[in-house]
């Protein structure tokens, strides 16, 4: 039989990182969107996670035999109503960087005392296949926006994210110990169940 | 400050063990129904497991002035249109014994192939406090439905879900594997989790 493929929509280094390394042992061939010669950007100009992942998902299996896995995560802060939400990734602006956005979060919750500073990482993933919506996950952690960053692993706001179940912050554990508990680890463990209960033990 | 109290609205042994054990490293006082005296049974009259859970959540937490945690959970198949879904630990009737539910399963699908014979584990908590709902989790776990009864492990549909991923069915699984996976384990980390992010650094 041959060897299942498996589109991963995404240009985001760092997710394309966790989610490579959590599948490697299936048996499933995973390619990139440059591997493909899919430069072109899909928009994400939904308002809610679900939204962007599953346009981002449809629209790169249009052209595509195989599966397609796209994700949209972000971090929702209950002192900002829920932001930066679905503009994590560009919430200090066009040029945002890792750097600018933590910085812009700390600016603005920084009268926040930590009793409020409850924050959630949210990761939702849609699998399809030739414009069909195979299946969703959504999965979310619980945790304390930091008063400064901490901890040099990770990406995004890791180092902001302190997960009080092992009194550190994301950025401060190895990648197996954060994807045991991050959401997009989470998301990854519902989807490899999934793949391996519904495509067949040729996996 | 005096530690905090969570009545465990479960009559349910298996439940009870697999609920104190993940939550003892907690500073909180986890009582069973027993030692509140509270005998009464709630009968669950839900059609789903999020209505059971709050029903008995809010039920239980009237009473009594510290936290209530309820649980609903059961199995749904695929094959059965999600049955026995809430009917789980009652589905072979009055006199049911996880022994003769696991029969009546395996008599009902016996027909059914492998690749049809997938299934899920759904655990919904509810936590509750003087007739408010706190917060709601809701998690499952996929697998598949063997042929025969496997393991010794665990309790009820455990030895005949089969979890792809581990390549043993629930009942072959130590108690600790079981929690890093099963619905119930997912359940409880992210009530871990709101505790200590929404209860304050006492715990």
């Amino acid at each position: 039989m041959n060897k299942r493929r498996l589109l991963l929509a995404t240009t985001n280094q760092g997710k394309a990182r966790e989610i490579e390394s959590y599948l490697e042992d299936l048996n499933i061939e995973i390619l990139s969107l440059k591997e493909l010669g899919q430069s072109e950007f899909f928009s994400e100009t939904g308002t809610t996670f679900d939204e962007n992942a599953r346009g981002k998902s449809l629209f790169y299996s249009m052209n595509w035999e195989g599966l397609t896995l796209a994700e949209d995560s972000g971090l929702e802060i209950e002192a900002l109503n829920g932001e930066p939400g679905v503009l994590s990734a560009r919430y200090s602006g066009e040029q945002a960087t890792d750097e600018k956005n933590n910085q812009k979060v700390l600016e603005r919750i920084k009268e926040v005392p930590s009793e409020k500073r409850k924050a959630r990482f949210v990761s939702c993933m849609v699998l399809s296949q030739k414009g069909k919506i195979i299946t969703e996950i959504k999965e979310s952690v619980e945790g304390v926006i930091t008063f400064e960053e901490k901890g040099t692993h990770g990406f995004g706001y890791d180092p902001l994210f302190y997960y009080p179940p092992l009194k550190k912050t994301f950025a401060k554990l190895q990648p197996e110990e954060k994807n045991k508990v991050s959401h997009r680890g989470r998301a990854l463990k519902k989807l490899k169940e999934y793949l391996l209960t519904h495509l067949g033990s040729d996996l």
